[in-house]
């Protein structure tokens, strides 16, 4: 309701001698110009657009308000922004065909996944044509002995792990919410296994995509390796359906390691447990992940998992190896944490005790949601070099204290990637602007500390003035060449990751 | 002096009409229409850019026969073609200033690192000015906790680590040859140890590069992981100064391991080897290192280092971990090997031994040369996915056999990478040509197995066709837009990659 409120009130501010931020109505800190520009650009669908699509795609075409407006929210706490249309498509020729007729009509395509991203990503800005492509679910190819599997784009990242179960092999990267593996890779995706096995940036091999002309593109082959040329998987990897639309992903896949262990372990202060993580890796010790809560989350997790850990920061360790491996790693991380005054160390062996750690661990955005009922959590992200990541989540916590946010903090702290989940009164407009002022100090921080405005949740709508902070302007201009020369006519997701 | 001959011979072939390759002589199956296109576009260089240049760069700036062939030629079997003058730079500013020149008059620019490519990536087709960077060669930033340094792109590998040695870490990559970080990054080079640290690819962090219009940009971050917007790093790592000067690069660095051990083992033939490599890897045994000989590969360096492995198909085995870890992935690839038929496995821990089998290894390209007094080799590239490497490598050897070559084959098996090292008379354009043939064959052979064109050595002036081959029509056409949108004055390294 409130951007859609926002959109009719917001032509005050489509001038854009104005402040490029204004503050909005229970938003806070948006750019609201760029929506309200966007939004000004909107039209009906051409009646001949809609009598092509109906022909083509019969009743998986859909202009139900209901339908769109499934399609038109995503996880983030942006309110809905309707596509004018959905449309379910079933193979990699329909979304050709799809963006052809859009590209003649000039009408914005936006590609929908599992609609879990984070900071708006499939919200329609300017309406369009919403591309569901989770009916694109088959696996096509695995290749075991090349650890690769080859998927359409709307395969969730579960559904791969349970049809490979029985191959000895995994696919690693868990962003926490069961996402489709071209969102992903549209994302640039990663999660609490990136510090051992990277992000969607090292783990996707090749792609299937639809440019903005509608053709059809394979940016890579089945070597690990390559060579050949520009490197078109990355430019479609965290592109966020700005420069085509992804419908095959070739993703590497890693053997099911012989043993998974756990620990926890608690520390007085967080620059103890950082400084930990950072002499675990100068040691080498090839951790699988390691998370970090801070005192609010680890109570928040206490309450809901019914656990009894100390309401302290406390780090979560996971290993992958041989027997002996995990034996030695969990030994020598059960040093290092003791040198930096850790107490509780437990190691977890059995699948139960690590399963409860873990799943504790994973319920801490909802456990932490029951600590104000009725509340909404805004979900940030930011990550920096590790050297600093003390400092800036401690600068955080002191903001969040400053502006008595209900809040917690959960770090994938290996890779120096942190968020901040607080918790606002939905209709509260100006407890939702103290976050995002939380929110925007933060990213700010980051930048300043050499970081990155998103560690693993990309730009959206949300982040693109962020993303100029970071790049600067020079930068910008490089990437808008690039969407220029990719996507001329800007149907693709139009107002995403930059302004035309 | 083959070339600059068929730059005058080759004006009968400039009509695209005619075969897109051409057999010249002494040079095999080369894209001569190409280099003529590019030849008829030489112009002199224009008065007042060489005196704008004078007046920049002084002593630096040179035009002498001797230091233009010097920047004209790298370690491929290219004949040199020559720049019209050369430019020492000593800063990102100088690289700004002098590409800003060479945009307003209309002049190739082509970056200079340390010479050591292979497939013409430094030729000057149209003249124009050499970017020597081998003097921007300070470290300019190492953060040990952060396992980053930032080095001005002159730097070489070897530089970075003996500079870095007292801190306990190490820069991974090694394409065998000195080159200069900044050369490593343009062309996306891996190396012996990509198994298991990647490539430029994984392990650059950001570049500060000056675009085709001179102006200053940094890609990325010191942040581990970013989903902030377009990829700029990876769209430059392996450009090959097709759309940009790389100037500065912040690279991985990693512990140096506690333990390191190597082992040999012999096989009977190349599949058998193959083999107990995909079982090694689906073991999860994280080899930092394994290298395939094929027999005529142990013979010229039994011969040459003094060994008396025995000559057949022979793997050489890196283990980097803890004292424990390696000792215990030595044993279980001692286990998988002898599964496979393995003879004559040796474990070495002591350095000296190590590093006699590694340097063995590291000189097979000098010991294969004695084996044909007065030869020339032609190095070739080509990388498939591991299930296909045998088949590939042995329908790879029967062409050469059937063609009375004089080759070893090298693998980076691990990555299912490999190169034919071939002796050719330099005097023999037959000779040369059947060379041709059968590296043609070869990748057209890696391309049909869901392979790359080139796994780690680039595209450069050679490989222009083989890269359509591999993409198709339509992703080089997306390529295409990407070098127009960067360089749309072409004068970025003209003429590499692809074609205008």
């Amino acid at each position: 309701m409130l951007i859609r409120g926002g959109m009719r009130e917001v032509v005050l501010y489509t001038s854009r001698a104005q402040s490029r931020r204004v503050k909005f109505k229970g938003k806070g800190d948006l750019p609201m110009n760029h929506i309200a520009d966007l939004a000004a650009l909107k039209k009906p669908l051409p009646d001949a657009l809609l009598a092509a699509l109906g022909a083509l795609f019969g009743e998986r075409f859909s202009t139900t308000v209901a339908m769109r407006e499934h399609h038109g929210r995503d996880a983030s706490s942006y309110d809905p922004m309707l596509p004018d249309a959905v449309v379910f498509v079933e193979s990699t020729e329909e979304v050709a065909a799809l963006v052809k007729l859009c590209s003649e009509y000039l009408v914005p395509v936006i590609p929908f996944g599992s609609g879990t991203s984070l900071e708006g990503h499939v919200l329609a800005l300017q309406g369009g044509i919403s591309v569901d492509l989770s009916r694109m679910n088959r696996l096509l190819a695995i290749h075991a002995e090349d650890l690769t599997a080859t998927v359409q784009t709307g395969v969730t990242r579960k559904q791969l792990n349970h049809e490979i179960k029985d191959s000895g092999l995994f696919f690693p990267i868990d962003p926490g919410a069961d996402a489709s593996i071209g969102g992903m890779a549209a994302t640039r995706a990663s999660g609490t296994n990136a510090v051992r096995y990277g992000s969607m940036r090292e783990n996707t091999l090749a792609l299937t995509v639809v440019t903005a002309d509608g053709r059809i593109i394979k940016t890579g082959t089945r070597a690990k390796k390559s060579a050949a040329g520009y490197d078109l998987t990355r430019i479609f990897v965290g592109s966020e359906g700005t420069l085509g639309v992804i419908t095959e992903v070739t993703v590497k896949l890693y053997p099911q390691p012989e043993a998974i262990s756990a620990a926890v372990c608690s520390f007085q202060n967080i620059a103890d447990a950082v400084n930990a993580v950072i002499q675990t890796i100068q040691l080498g010790v090839p951790v699988a992940r390691v998370e970090l809560l801070d005192e609010n989350g680890v109570r928040a997790i206490n309450a809901h998992s019914k656990l009894a850990l100390p309401e302290q920061p406390l780090l979560l360790f996971e290993f992958h190896g041989s027997e002996n491996g995990v034996k030695e790693q969990a030994e020598l991380v059960q040093a290092v944490v003791a040198e930096h005054h850790a107490v509780g160390f437990e190691w977890a062996t059995r699948p139960e005790d690590r399963s409860r750690l873990w799943t504790a661990r994973h319920n801490a955005y909802f456990a932490l949601l029951q600590l104000r009922p009725g509340s909404r959590a805004i979900s940030t992200d930011c990550c920096v070099p590790i050297s600093r990541l003390a400092e800036c989540i401690l600068e955080t916590k002191a903001d969040c204290e400053a502006n008595g946010m209900v809040y917690s903090i959960i770090g994938h702290v290996g890779d120096g990637n942190f968020h901040v989940q607080m918790l606002v009164d939905p209709d509260d407009a100006a407890d939702i602007a103290r976050a995002e002022g939380v929110n925007a100090r933060m990213v700010s921080r980051a930048i300043g500390m050499d970081g990155t405005c998103t560690g693993e949740h990309g730009v959206g709508l949300h982040k693109i003035d962020f993303l100029i902070e970071e790049h600067g302007v020079e930068a910008i201009a490089t990437m808008r060449a690039l969407k220029h020369a990719f996507d001329p006519k800007n149907i693709m997701n139009p107002g995403k990751i930059i302004r035309w």
